[in-house]
């Protein structure tokens, strides 16, 4: 197994182009366009919002049939809350796209990011649009342009036996598990079926992106898509899908680390609970806590704040079994505090990467969500982050 | 009906005393006592959260027979996650006021909050209790005792026909729908039965305390309790409840405004909706969600965010109906955004008290929540509250 530097453009086949075409003000790279030269079997998950932007229905319509060969993303609007009119600017875009790059407007994925409510400058699109054939390369330059308040890029590429796996990610607001949790574009050589790339998506989304938790609220954008152009010739599926959940763990502590305002990234393994699903529900509910965050943020090891997240996530567990660690140092045993070495648990909460682990020590199941601190920074972002 | 300014020290026959013990490191009041000279019925609502602190534990045994006769509460430690020990220090608690005062130790409601996983300081509190009945006066001195990072006393009390209902409340941090969402005590000299007193007290807690979020966070100590010592003889009940209401929403809008950190109250109004109770979680998860709290500190007019809120609330609404107003200001129109007077719109944001209106023209059913902005100062607080 070996990481490559192309993101999306590893795999075989793929090419893709990042760049500005007026949507947000401050001139950054607004618009990335991935394809393959081959017609891809393609699946996707998609926010469970109830509000669903515009770009998600035209999507889902043109997944329907299990193929793409296109991705087209901008960054800045999201289309969302814009009516009929919000659902015929994203199939223009599609359809705009098809025509540059010759090739069916169904097996185009439109999506969009940022702003609610407000409509898209068409023109502005057309025109970017507008050769960019000529544009497209190898340099991976889309992950760029996928960003909204995200801080870093976040891409990466596996390469394993016959196959390679890429993929670019944005998120860093309105992240909280339970759906796609933000933007993922996927794409491989390998040659899988559109069905069995669902159920694998499926699976690889359920432990990384939907295990992720910054700030409480799901967007209504959101979704992450694969696509396989069949490249590679076929390959050894259980490989591909460990492959698959690495790329998506990797990009959702990515995720998690870039959250608005982190300082930290969070780590809560839940151990030894009754069924996966308290594992889950526990876990999430612990990075998902604003007092859990804050105390993450200001190296407090206060792990009443942890079971108090634990106790609202409905979940079950015994209070009198339940150890904690933070790093390596225990804090908590059968449910009662230690009198642990502040200093060492300082250190460990002083890390880049904060580890909680609470074992319940009652059966076999586990469960590891990904989160950040919240911070003062994080308020600066979202009340000023304007209309 | 009339408002007095003896809080739980209003109605006929109650005394009451707060004072500074040392539990608390700042010399702080942490030790409230309220007394009722004739055996109450009484009631209470607890906390969802399912680990629960062990004076609620004791508290549910006492209250079983519908009756007491006085309150303990300390601040600055919840005795929470403390086992075996907990519950005796409890018990000894109760057993040590009813001694010093005389009454059935069983006819004690006992109430910690504060810090989670720390034992009680049972020799500062036993030299606090004693003495305390000549303390006792009726100068509603209870309601400061009871504090923590709250910063100002929150009670109220009213008379009305042959009643009055007085009450004191805590809570600033870890506030969130679904329970007892803090400490609230009140008091009465209506005749009422404890049965009664128990259904009244839940209608007035639903669309009050439970409708306050702060931080999304379930305290797992927290109470609401009534005492009705039945001094004033029988009342008209459909009146007691009105009052009941109106002395629970008051005291929820006092802790909402008195959120960790905030700087403004959100009162969020959902109407028109097709049942009360997706009225509710549209109206709790706009007020619960940080990007809104975020977005109202700042004083933007984001209402993508707000519609981002109710998509995940999991409740029933049509896009397409939904009008928005910030105070006066229409800001939505059937989901879409209009262009609105941006002044007039900031002028209603910058406001103490921020209203915001989302009328889904769908049926009749409306509910409202109240919460408060998010800023640095909730961040400082929650990372420097230490253990």
């Amino acid at each position: 197994m070996k990481r490559l530097n192309n993101g999306v453009c590893s795999p075989e086949g793929f090419t893709d182009i990042g760049k500005s075409v007026g949507i947000k003000k401050s001139k950054r790279k607004d618009l990335a366009v991935i394809f393959s030269k081959k017609i891809c079997q393609a699946s996707a998950v998609y926010t469970q919002n109830k509000v669903i932007g515009a770009p998600l229905i035209i999507t889902q319509d043109h997944l329907k049939d299990g193929k793409a060969q296109a991705v087209i993303v901008n960054s800045g609007i999201a289309n969302v809350c814009t009516g009929n009119k919000g659902l015929e600017d994203s199939k223009m875009i599609a359809s705009l796209l098809a025509k540059e790059l010759d090739i069916n407007e169904m097996n185009v994925i439109v999506s969009s990011t940022g702003l609610i409510g407000k409509f898209l400058p068409l023109n502005k699109i057309q025109r970017g649009i507008s050769g960019i054939k000529q544009e497209l390369s190898i340099k991976s330059s889309s992950g760029e342009a996928i960003l909204t308040t995200d801080k870093m890029i976040k891409e990466i590429a596996i390469q394993a036996e016959n196959f390679t796996i890429g993929a670019i990610a944005k998120g860093s607001g309105m992240i909280h598990p339970n759906m796609a949790t933000m933007l993922c574009f996927i794409t491989t050589d390998a040659d899988i079926s559109s069905k069995r790339l669902k159920s694998m998506l499926k699976i690889a989304v359920e432990d990384s992106f939907n295990s992720v938790s910054v700030d409480m609220d799901t967007s209504t954008s959101d979704m992450v898509t694969i696509m396989a152009n069949g490249l590679a010739g076929k390959v050894n599926e259980g490989r591909f899908q460990e492959v698959l959940n690495q790329v998506c763990i990797f990009l959702a502590k990515k995720i998690a680390s870039d959250g608005e305002g982190a300082t930290k990234l969070l780590v809560v393994d839940v151990l030894n609970a009754i069924s996966k699903i308290d594992a889950k529900k526990l876990a999430r509910s612990v990075v998902s806590s604003n007092l859990v965050k804050c105390a993450v943020y200001g190296s407090d090891p206060n792990w009443g704040r942890l079971i108090c997240a634990m106790g609202n996530s409905n979940a079950k567990f015994d209070l009198e079994t339940i150890d904690i660690y933070i790093g390596d140092e225990k804090i908590v045993k059968d449910g009662k505090g230690l009198s642990f070495d502040q200093k060492s648990v300082k250190k460990e909460m002083d890390k880049k990467e904060v580890k909680i682990v609470i074992d319940l020590k009652q059966d076999k199941f586990n469960a590891t969500a990904f989160g950040c601190d919240m911070t003062e920074e994080y308020i600066r972002i979202n009340s000023l982050y304007t209309t």
